[in-house]
C-alpha cells in the first residue's frame, strides 16, 4: 500500500466530516497569493501553499523551488510521477498528527496553510493538448440510437477503437467561471437555410479527463502498461455542447465550434496514486481489443458522479447520479491509443473521457440523453420543465470516490450560464 | 502602397534572382546562435539576426530585447500588427540600399547578417491551437465524390460553414523533419477485423496556413474586417495524412490518429503585408453567406503551390501546381467563423486551409485526388509508379507569390519518409 493512503492517518489539520480533501487526497492545484501564482494542495477547507512551504525546507532537498512558484502546476508535474509521489508522501507526513515539524511552527504553519476562502484558486493547468474520448458504451449506444439506428447504435468500428477526436485547449476554463451561452449557425431539418443565433440545445457532458505529465518524442508509441509513467491525475469535466451547432456542423469533420465555446475543470487535479484503493475491472471487452489495446491490472475506477442543476427559481437539485466506472474503454487504453501513430505526448495535456452514461435513465451524462433529445423534459423543483439548460441555470457536477474509510473527491465543477450577447 | 511593399527598393545584401526573399519579403523565424534562440528575419541567402541587430539600437527603441531572445516568434509578433509593420519597415529601410546605416558598419553587420548555411533554423512557432479548414470547393468535391457520392459530393452545409476542425498542435514539425511511416488500425472493405500496422495510405496535403497575433476574450467574437488584425502572416503546410487510418476511424468524431502523427510547416512566417500586392477576389459564393460570413475588400491571393516528389532512385519531379487563389472560403471568413461561438484565439494559433485543390487533376493537392484513391497511379521518372508516398520518398512543396515586379516565396517544405519501426 502507499503509506500516504493508509486510511488510518489523521491530520492535525480539521477536516469536516464528508470532505472531499482529507489527508489520504492531497491534490494540486493554483492559488493566488499577494498577486502571485503559486501551487498548492489542499487539506479539508485550507490549502497549503507548496511554495512557501518548500523555501522553509521541510519538504526536502528533491523539489527546485521554481516549479511552484508558477502560474500553473505543470512543471511541478513534469517532474515526473516518482518525484510527484515523494511529494504526496513528504506533506502527507507533514500533516499527519503524529508529526509536529510543521504542527509546531507557528509562523510557518500561518503562512503556508491558508483558509481556502481567504485566497483565490485559478486554473491549474496551461492545458498544451486537449482530446475528448468517446469511452462510454451507453453514451455511444444512446447517441448513436437517437441520431442514426436503434438496430446499429454503435458504429462498426466503436468496439475495436477508443474513438476520440482532437478539442479546443484554449476555452477550457476553471469552475466558476460563468459561460454566456453561444451563438453559431442552427439549421432544423425543415429549414431552407441556416441562421446565426443563440443555441436552443445548450447541454452538459459529465466528463472525467486525465492530466499527463511525460511527453514521448514524436514517433514513439506507448504501451498500455507504459501508461502508468504518463498519468499524473484526474480532474472532473464539463465539456458544454450546443447540440443544434452540432448537429448542423459535424459531418464529416465532428464537433468543432458546437464545443469550442467553453469546458470547465475542477480546481484540483488528484493523483492516481490517491485512487488506488478504488481500482475496480472494468466492462467485459468483447470483442477482445488488438495486442496495443489489451492491459494487464485494474485500470477502471469507482468514482460517483452526481449533476445537480441549480436556478434563481430553485434550490440544487440532482438530475444526474452516474460513476466513471461504466467506462468501456479506460485510460491505460485511450492513452495507447493515442500514442499508436506516434503521436507525441506532452506534460499538460488533458484527455477527457468522453460523456460518461449508465446503463439506468437516471445515470445519463447529457440532457440530450436524459431528455431524450427534448422528448421528454425534466421537471424541476419550481415546476418548471427543463429540455436543455437555460440562461441563469447553473449546473453543479461533484465526483468523488468512498469507500468505508475514506473519501476522495474532485471538489466540484459550477457554471453559470448567462444570456446570449 | 505600405513602402516595404516598393517594387524598386533594391537591398545592398545580393538577393539571387527568384529567390523567394527579396527585400520585399522579410519573414520572421528563429535562428539558433551559440545555442541560443533569436528571432530573425531573412533576405535572399542571409538570415538577419534581430536579437543583435535591436541591441545595436538601429531598429529604434520601440521594441523590447526579449521578444528577440526568444525561442518562438509567439512574443515578437503577439506585439500586435502595428509593431510588426513598423519593425519591417525599419529593417526594410535598414537593409534598402539608399541607407548606409547597417551597411557601413562592418562590425555589426557581420554579426547580425549570417549566411544561412552557417545557421540552425528552428521551428518558428510555439502552436498554442491548430485548427485545419476544408476549404477547397475542387478538393471538397473531389472527396465527396470518391467517398460518398458523385451526385452530391458537397454536403448540405459546405457552402454555408468554412467547415474545420481541431488538429492536434503538439505533432507539427518543421520543414527538413523526417516522418516515421505511421501505424494504426486498418481495416479494408471486405476485412472482417482491423489488423494494426504501419499504413499503406500515407498522403501529402497540399495546405497555406496562417498564424495569428492577437487574442480575444473567451466569449467576444470576431468581424470579418476585424480578422485583419489577428493575422499575423502565414506558413506553407503539408498536413500529413494516413488514409486508411483516417476512412475506418473517422466516423462519427473525424479525423484523429490519421492526422495526428505529424503536420509540416515553413520556416519563414510571411507577414501578411509583404503578400498585399497578390490580393484577388475570390470565387463567387452562391447562396450569399450568412451576414457573419460577409466581408469588404479582396481576401484571397495569389499563391503559386508546387509539390515534387524525390525518391533515392530520381530528382524531384513535379507531380501538382495549384494556387491558393482557388479556395473558396478566406481567411478572413474562417476567423470570423471561428470565433462566432465566442472561441478564444491566442497568439500563436495556427489555422490550416485544408487541401488546396484546383479545377484540373495537375492541381489536386494530395494523391489520394490526383491518382483517384488509387486506381490512376503516378508514373514517376525511374518508371516505379505511386499511388500513395513511399518509403524514402521526399515530399517537397514550394509557394511563391510572383507578379513582373516581384517575388514573394514561402521557401520550401521538405520532408523525407522513414520506414515504420
Amino acid at each position: 500500500m502507499i503509506r500516504a493512503n493508509d486510511p488510518k492517518l489523521k491530520s492535525w489539520v480539521p477536516v469536516p466530516e464528508n470532505s472531499d480533501f482529507p489527508i489520504q487526497n492531497l491534490p494540486l492545484g493554483i492559488i493566488k497569493v499577494n498577486d502571485k501564482h503559486h501551487v498548492a494542495s489542499r487539506i479539508g477547507d485550507y490549502v497549503i501553499d507548496l511554495a512557501v512551504l518548500n523555501r522553509s525546507g521541510l519538504l526536502g532537498v528533491d523539489f527546485v523551488q521554481r516549479v511552484f512558484e508558477s502560474e500553473h502546476i505543470n512543471d511541478c508535474i513534469g517532474l515526473g510521477k516518482s518525484l510527484m509521489r515523494d511529494l504526496r508522501s513528504r506533506l502527507s507526513r507533514l500533516l499527519d498528527d503524529k508529526h509536529t515539524d510543521l504542527a509546531s511552527d507557528e509562523d510557518l504553519r500561518k503562512r503556508c496553510l491558508i483558509p481556502i476562502r481567504d485566497v483565490e484558486v485559478c486554473m491549474p493547468l496551461d492545458i498544451r493538448n486537449y482530446t475528448d474520448f468517446y469511452s462510454s458504451i451507453e453514451h455511444a449506444t444512446n447517441v448513436g440510437t437517437m441520431f442514426r439506428d436503434p438496430e446499429n447504435a454503435l458504429l462498426p468500428n466503436w468496439k475495436h477503437i477508443p474513438i476520440g477526436y482532437h478539442g479546443r485547449a484554449s476555452s477550457i476554463i476553471l469552475s466558476g467561471t460563468p459561460v454566456k451561452r453561444p451563438k453559431g449557425q442552427l439549421k432544423g431539418k425543415d429549414d431552407a437555410v441556416p441562421v446565426y443565433g443563440p443555441t436552443k440545445q445548450l447541454d452538459f457532458e459529465l466528463e472525467m479527463a486525465f492530466v499527463t505529465c511525460k511527453s514521448n518524442d514524436l514517433g514513439n508509441t506507448i504501451s498500455t502498461d507504459e501508461t502508468e509513467e504518463y498519468i499524473f491525475g484526474m480532474v472532473l469535466f464539463n465539456d458544454w455542447s450546443a447540440r443544434d451547432i452540432q448537429s448542423w456542423e459535424y459531418v464529416p469533420l465532428g464537433p468543432f465550434l458546437a464545443k469550442s465555446f467553453a469546458s470547465s475543470i475542477s480546481a484540483w487535479v488528484v493523483n492516481l496514486d490517491a485512487l488506488k484503493p478504488f481500482r475496480v475491472e472494468g466492462p467485459t471487452q468483447d470483442p477482445k481489443p488488438l495486442p496495443y489495446l489489451q492491459f494487464t491490472g485494474q485500470h477502471n475506477y469507482d468514482i460517483c458522479l452526481d449533476v445537480y442543476i441549480e436556478s434563481p427559481m430553485f434550490i440544487p437539485a440532482k438530475i444526474v447520479h452516474s460513476n466513471y466506472k461504466y467506462m468501456y474503454w479506460n485510460m491505460a487504453q485511450q492513452l495507447a491509443h493515442h500514442a499508436s501513430n506516434g503521436c507525441n505526448i506532452q506534460v499538460g495535456d488533458l484527455y477527457a473521457s468522453g460523456t460518461i452514461s449508465g446503463p439506468i435513465r437516471d445515470s445519463f451524462g447529457s440532457m440530450l440523453e436524459l431528455t431524450w433529445r427534448g422528448t421528454d423534459p425534466i421537471k424541476m423543483p419550481d415546476g418548471s420543465e427543463r429540455k436543455f439548460i437555460q440562461d441563469r441555470d447553473k449546473v453543479i457536477m461533484h465526483a468523488y470516490a468512498k469507500n468505508d474509510d475514506v473519501r476522495i473527491g474532485f471538489g466540484e465543477v459550477i457554471t453559470e450560464i448567462k444570456p446570449a450577447d
